[in-house]
């Protein structure tokens, strides 16, 4: 297991409920977003073309447990770690850490698809030359 | 455990991502959307005032696990089952069904808070009143 | 100008914000909910096969003015108004009613375009079954 | 007119949809992401304790017009451009600029309010601190 990949980001109002907390929701989406700046890191994209077709990562799991709230203008850090990489699928971890303080932990694990139009997905083994990248970062 | 708590629910385009298919945050906002359906069908609100202050549930785990896609227009039914109710903690699953399929299947798990101003949480026990209606449905 | 074409839309919890009220971003989601709802009660979908091309109706234009708040749980009714059927673009406006007061007013400007895969768009004159159909509704 | 207050920020995939593209609704989001920033230049908030009361904004009127989509990691540059401070109201303009090409331009006109919890707002003239430093950009 290889280091945590981090990136800042703010918690932006249309995010929070009127609980005034970031919305557990979107504790997903951040994921999401920081799994993305993570395969940028590596010199691609999330939907990519490898092997002939289209690549993408739909999701077969996702979770994530709540240990203290975010707020508006929170400025979190991210942590992904890779915790999985296997013939097809992919798992992380992603952090969220206010201060000194993991406030959430999350985790999604995906599954690389050649992809159609319109949501048709079929499971395919990771292409090698990203199963490399991801290497260097496992 | 009782029996489950159904809704329709048609998903709308801006749930929608560029893959054609229901976006994987958005399952979560739907197990919200039928809690607290399942609320207003208890004869009360996920946000109420018991006991002198103003309770609310926030989470502290939820996950979805994915079968298949949901898309644009698709009218999923979906069922809440109530599958514990401890002293502050209440889970319960949620069933995407489309067709006669399960295309994913969620857990919330939420923890009773006398709640303040801007999301100050404080757990407390269920109110009695809330426990008997619940008790009804478990 | 034909009647109005209305449905009931019950606020979400998600769909607030540490104001405690409805974002004001989530207002043009729910315009696009009853126009989406409109063209079903058409026999149609706003994504649609006609001409040998898919049909969709991106939009050039979209405002809001907003005279009160909506809340968590409330049960708004939508109104929409055809406004105007061009050659390629439709006007249409919704009210937000709460009650017997207009709480907001929204008006979209969508052209009726040949779609690609991945947003290529191309403007096209509206179907003619399409036409008459929105002409029943004038 | 002051200079326009720019931000660059890049669009994610949960704001797309199945067309392939940023989901209308979602610039309205964008804008407000930008008018926040704005006020943290300012050395503020857009919610803030002022005059013995807690200020924020409200919107009565947002519009946008789209002149090209915007897709999955477009890295588009935001510019705000103060067009009017009154009494109560603030307007502002916001450019979407991808490469040379101004894709959409929206508008917003928020009113100075006194908030109570669960968004009751009371217009209020604009603190005059805040009103110096919005004249420092005007």
């Amino acid at each position: 297991m290889g280091p945590a990949f981090r990136q800042k980001r703010r918690i932006q109002f249309a995010e929070t409920d009127l609980a005034g907390v970031l919305h557990f929701s979107n504790y997903f989406r951040l994921m999401e977003e920081i799994e993305h700046a993570f395969f940028r890191s590596l010199g691609t994209c999330v939907i990519s073309e490898a092997d002939g077709v289209t690549v993408s990562w739909p999701r077969v799991a996702a979770e994530c447990e709540y240990r203290a709230p975010l707020r508006f203008e929170d400025e979190v850090e991210l942590r992904l770690i890779l915790t999985h990489v296997g013939n097809k699928a992919l798992s992380y971890d992603v952090e969220f850490v206010l201060g000194n303080e993991v406030a959430a932990t999350g985790k999604i694990t995906a599954i690389c698809c050649a992809t159609g139009p319109n949501g048709d997905f079929k499971s395919m083994r990771i292409p090698e030359a990203l199963r490399a990248r991801l290497a260097g970062r496992g």
